[in-house]
């Protein structure tokens, strides 16, 4: 498997986890680091395995049912850091109905003892629909 | 000067030139590469030279001024890849007057030729207040 299969698979993981609804399987896909971050749409940065970890359980804890159907993919690696970013167009079902949406995230993966390991996520809410040209002002 | 240091110096000087609003000095920290990526808050994502470049054209021709003090900083760095995530705190000025937002945001650069490019810059805003606990559903 090349450097670029293993950290398409590392992703492809974390968005299997992420639908399992299931902390512990995301948890075993991060780095137990103090440094690792994680920046859910919308949200403040977390910083942190307890923070983080804690966010997934709320996360999860509101979520009946979680699909993802991952869009175009960017993956830039070099040593042993790579970054992938990917359109993630989301239905969730929870308690007060089904949503879909779009987010465009960057994740971050560390390769440490042989496998690939998630240490930075970021996501964050398309507002802008894809039609239009004009950027939006900051 | 450090890796690190010089990391830090390549993310000063993307702010540097945000805050200039000049595109040829934003122009000249981003690898010319069709891989480059840029998301702005809320926008969807731009790939390559051209549609990057036109975003900041248009970014700058509707900002009178651009203040950003950044806040915590950290820097994820392997070989030729390094990950700044860092907050935004900014002021801008337009023609509509002046607002204050928090922007949280993931910037990627590549070393190439002895200095370290842009090559991604993941901008998004923050919505919920830092004081509170619950993340928000994705």
């Amino acid at each position: 498997m090349s450097d670029r299969e293993a950290i398409l698979a590392a992703n492809g993981e974390f968005y299997r986890a992420f639908e399992s609804l299931d902390a512990n399987a995301m948890g075993e896909l991060w780095l137990r680091d103090p440094r690792i971050v994680c920046i859910h749409p919308g949200w403040h940065r977390l910083v942190g395995w307890g923070p983080i970890m804690t966010s997934w359980e709320r996360i999860f804890d509101n979520i009946l049912e979680m699909k993802f159907e991952l869009g175009e993919t960017q993956v830039m690696a070099s040593g042993d850091l790579a970054v992938v970013v990917v359109e993630e167009n989301l239905t969730q079902r929870g308690y007060e109905g089904t949503i879909r949406t779009r987010v465009l995230a960057t994740n971050v993966f560390e390769r440490a003892e042989g496998r690939w390991w998630i240490v930075s996520h970021h996501g964050s809410p398309v507002i802008s629909p894809p039609e239009e040209e004009e950027p939006p002002l900051q």
